[in-house]
């Protein structure tokens, strides 16, 4: 299983640095949706410059404008961008389209989704298309860091990842879901020492 | 009824500019998503010093994350955050915890929202609360430009503001609506002459 580094809440060279610190344990970068918001669209450029060996996800969050934010991440160098699965159908379909033309990769955060329409999301699934379980930042600070994946258990067939509170404690919970990449933030980001952490989640999802 | 400028898809430069044409015949200005993720919450602070006497919007369409993101806005100088009515329960509480400690407003954007949870949000309403019922750009490129606005009939006692594809010509049927705000973008700066559209749309409201 692969590792996404979500990063958030920091200056781009904050995010750069834990970047530097953790490369070696990480194989895809997320310049996080509060970068994008605070520093707009360069903070995916200089990433993706600094790391243009490592697949880096635009955490957009794209909820309408499709062409236009889709282009605008992909055209920052950008491998993977977001849209939310909540937005309206034609956004997401914009989105795979624009994606499908420029051979990038779209995944569709499924935060808030009702299962109806997930199953309308999943029915749009194509190998450019990864799909994103996400629990949302304000409701691990209401309800506490999630402590099943249960819900998981019937993901196949379709490209998957998951994000939103996993721990070191947690993470072993994701052994025999057929997912594709586990998404980790604050738990890297936060931690006194993200190399020996990264190095750990690393270790701790190896073979999977 | 006041005249809400979406800014979207320019530099800040042409934003300002457009402002400078129009600014007579509008009421508040919208700092739209595009440009906050394309140039960051710089595109904020630099209208809002641009214009401090205006009611500055910062269209950043909060999903998650919500004390960063409006802390991020209001810290800027806007007067007024988005957050998407599709966001948990928790992220808009967030937003309303944060909007009434800084004093300022928050605007729900009810795109793609079911009728149960605009209820549901519809009774967290108060003074620093306005609704905006949204039709997105991506649904307008399909659909083309809406030519109703007869599900704003029922709307009385919450502050409400009506977004997306309102042109010269379909803005009549906003009369009679007990709305606060029309939020018009393309129609003004994608116009040939804005300051004159600008002018057109200020006499149409007038007095509603």
């Amino acid at each position: 299983m692969d590792i996404q580094l979500a990063l958030d809440r920091v200056t781009i060279e904050d995010a750069l640095a834990i970047v530097k610190e953790t490369e070696e344990y990480i194989d895809l970068i997320e310049v996080g949706t509060s970068l994008i918001k605070e520093y707009g669209i360069e903070s995916v450029r200089k990433i993706k410059n600094a790391y243009p060996h490592k697949r880096v996800v635009a955490d957009i969050k794209t909820i309408d404008n499709a062409e236009y934010e889709f282009n605008l991440c992909f055209d920052a160098g950008a491998d993977i961008a977001t849209v939310m699965g909540v937005s309206s159908i034609e956004t997401i379909k914009k989105c795979l389209q624009i994606t499908n033309k420029k051979q990038k990769i779209v995944m569709v955060d499924l935060l808030n989704t009702t299962e109806n329409k997930r199953n309308q999301l999943f029915s749009l699934s194509n190998p450019n298309v990864i799909f994103c379980d996400h629990l949302s930042k304000d409701e691990q600070e209401i309800s506490g860091k999630r402590n099943t994946f249960s819900h998981l258990d019937n993901v196949w067939s379709i490209r998957y990842a998951v994000a939103g509170g996993i721990t070191t404690d947690s993470v072993d919970q994701l052994v025999d879901k057929k997912l594709e990449i586990a998404i980790i933030g604050s738990a890297i980001t936060n931690s006194s020492k993200p190399e020996k952490t990264a190095k750990r989640f690393k270790e701790l999802l190896k073979g999977l």
